[in-house]
């Protein structure tokens, strides 16, 4: 089953093993590497958390998540095949002591430590001093870090030094989980492997840049949690800005980790700040009101279980982003994200100027601009939105949009689409620091997103309305038509 | 039936009526204009021809024609209505007073007259002084020619010199039957509606281009007259000169007649000449010899029915193509046509030139250049290469060429794809010359093509033999291969 592994066996030491996003995701993830061949043949998995249990327990509460949340029959020999690499240490993750134990299981001679900490950042600091305290902390350690990576721009910093204590940045890979996904790594393939796109792609060509996060759910339950962050913190630091950091930035001279990540931090640094002076020009801020989504009646944000009635948390936000660089000038990128919206999905939708002159004026007076759309789920695919002419007579030259295509799971018929976790807990363990964010990175990003917040709280208005299952505040779409453009749909 | 008619009604007056194009293609055409209502209320057609013929018998033999070479069902009211447009005026070409005939059937103050001439050139001239001599040369009076006109630069002067005797430019429609196919016109469309192609389309971002004109057949039957032509004449002089200076024109200030044909006769001057001194290296002549088409065995042309076993004309050409101005200095079109090739199938292939810096080379060495096809036949489409990232898992990241397609017939599924004529008798009832071939354009190609048939003639070498079913003599591969390129197969 073992192909083309050439990196060395590691210790995979997932802290939080009991935690929900270790049993739906990272277990499965591992599960689905044995199958594709992809670890190392020496490679264990060690789950820590603090509750007893022995190593037997462990497996078999492990296999369960694989059968409840793997959709396909699990094949036998890699579900035996993975079982075997598992054992299991009970931590009190304050107790340096008890990390003594891990040290027992793990071999850092001949196998690289990687320590997943899928567990709440305040309990960071307390797993790598006791890393430390038991001798664990060596060169080739690495540590991955799951979001979010703090508050604001203060608490990341908290949370950042705190790691930096004990490991350096090329040992520490922050995850955030949208650099994993296939259409978003297929971002740099198509900007950087095709002419076609890489003559196009700056302001010279381009009109605008649409990128839209939608979801249908509402917080489902955890009001709490959401209220605390909103929409800019849970969708836009991270995921839109790594999104939009990926399209607009410059070429790298190659795919290593660092000269992606400091072109991607070039243009996070070149984001015009948005203040208490422009902020009611460049953003909306939005929170759902009932309504109905897909023909079904919900309750608005302020009516969940759990709702603090007073809550001015937002539920949406758009936001026109401009960057201030050489290729950039002049082009904005409109972010917008929102739960309780009338589908799910996220979209890139790439609008390249209109032609300067209109030769089909007496039969097409306002030719629509080419559009490259990339979707990034649910279906993931390419679409590039040319004009045609009607194939038929008639007395004049009938013009219209037209589509083509290219559908990921049409195309690649053979190819499972990889879980984003698959890739990013392989390349953790490939040591390839590309899919992760570095430092000045969240940093960066925290700060412009910082100062969206403090305009927002610093004002008496509350977020405006909308209506679930609609597409966020009529003021976003007056956002774009004071700039003459419109939101797709 | 009748819909959106804003042209004046016609007397379209057909001159070889009972010859095979009219027969086969022409009385079709006209049939599915009346189909589709776009046949004016008054409109009349006119058959003529030497043989002796009632208005009902010939009626007859035109419904019978409609049955044999229509594949659909006609619908009997558009049949009826249109058979009750016809009459049939006997006419001996040469005979000045047989036009009086015509004359006494058309209505030159409310009618257009069009005048289709199917007939040889030879008779072009005669035709021209009996209407002159009938009366019926009026400034609103229409001339459509079909090809061939003429066999070389001389020739098609004494013919189109012959017309100009009677018929202003403006009132002569020559036709290329290229110039009506649905593709073809989306040429116009695709490049100039489109900013991704628009922005892309010079020796900045082009490789080269390939043009290749591919038939399966052999002579069939005509081997006389074919001979006398050659495939330079028979399908380079107009159908691919026409295709390329359509690729290759300026942007035109507007879609009127002589705005692109202005433009397409720019490139036609520009084409570098070829000449004594460069043919072989930017020529391939070939004949095929015996082979295997479609699994079926096949003669060589000399062994065809009628062949002259001496015949150095050429059954295959291609030819590298140097357009010397500003937007296409270093660019080769690579034109390839000719009879028993592998396939039945015209295609244009736009090569854009390979991205400067390769960031993928750890795992696609030698990226493929994007590539635009635009399918002519046998199934009109238009395709974009790419380069994606292959889905799935692995050490590294694996890149692979995919299509974005357009089938015309899969995307505009309601429309049937009109036959070329029928676009071209439409537009010369319309009175719209875009679509047809002006002097200075036919000239142009002629004295290009002299250029070439001069330098192989006064050759001694013969042309090089290919199998049947191969997709010529091995030298045009190496003519590409020379310029480090290959051609699509």
């Amino acid at each position: 089953m073992a192909t083309n592994i050439s990196h060395k066996p590691c210790d995979l030491v997932l802290f939080g093993t009991n935690g929900d996003l270790a049993r739906r995701k990272l277990l499965p993830s591992l599960y689905q590497l044995e199958l594709a061949g992809l670890l190392a043949e020496d490679t264990k998995v060690i789950g820590v958390a603090r509750q007893a249990s022995s190593d037997e327990e462990y497996k078999a509460a492990v296999v369960e998540s694989l059968e409840r949340f793997i959709k396909e029959d699990l094949n036998e020999a890699a579900k035996e095949k993975f079982i075997n690499r598992l054992s299991y240490c009970q931590v009190d993750m304050t107790n340096p002591e008890d990390y003594k134990g891990i040290a027992e299981l793990v071999d850092l001679e001949s196998r690289t430590m990687v320590n997943y900490f899928s567990t709440p950042p305040s309990v960071f600091g307390d797993i790598c001093s006791g890393l430390n305290y038991a001798g664990l902390v060596v060169d080739e350690t690495r540590v991955v870090v799951e979001k979010p990576i703090g508050h604001c721009l203060e608490s990341s910093k908290v949370i950042n030094d705190k790691i930096a204590e004990y490991f350096n940045e090329n040992q520490i890979y922050r995850i955030d989980h949208y650099l994993g996904k296939e259409t978003v790594l297929n971002l740099l393939v198509l900007r950087f492997a095709n002419a076609i796109f890489t003559n196009n792609w700056d302001h010279e060509c381009i009109d605008h840049v649409q990128i839209t996060v939608a979801e249908e759910v509402g917080v489902e339950g955890r009001w709490g949690y959401y209220d605390d962050a909103g929409q800019m913190r849970d969708m836009v630091q991270n995921h839109l800005l790594q999104i939009l950091s990926l399209l607009a930035m410059e070429p790298p001279v190659d795919v290593s980790a660092d000269s992606i990540r400091d072109e991607k931090l070039k243009v996070l640094k070149a984001l015009r700040p948005i203040t208490e002076q422009n902020y009611q020009q460049k953003t909306v801020r939005g929170q759902y009101t009932s309504g109905f989504v897909n023909g079904k009646s919900v309750p608005g944000y302020l009516e969940e279980e759990g709702a603090n009635t007073e809550s001015k948390t937002e539920t949406f936000a758009s936001i026109r982003v401009d960057i201030d660089n050489w290729r950039w000038a002049g082009v904005p990128f409109y972010l917008r994200t929102g739960k309780r919206l009338p589908v799910k999905g996220t979209e890139i939708a790439v609008h390249f100027k209109k032609l300067p002159h209109n030769i089909f004026k007496d039969t097409y007076q306002n030719l629509p601009a080419n559009k490259l759309i990339i979707r990034l789920q649910p279906d993931e695919g390419i679409e590039i939105h040319l004009l045609n002419k009607v194939p038929g007579l008639g007395e004049q030259m009938d013009l219209q949009q037209t589509k083509l295509d290219l559908s990921f799971s049409d195309t690649f018929k053979t190819a499972r689409i990889a879980d984003a976790y698959e890739r990013l807990i392989l390349e953790a363990m490939l040591g390839n620091q590309s899919l992760f964010v570095r430092r000045d990175e969240v940093e960066t990003a925290w700060t412009w997103v910082d100062g969206i917040l403090d305009s927002w709280n610093s004002s008496n208005e509350l977020p405006k309305p909308y209506s679930a299952g609609s597409w966020g505040p009529v003021a976003s779409i007056a956002m774009l038509a004071r700039d003459e453009r419109e939101w797709d749909e």
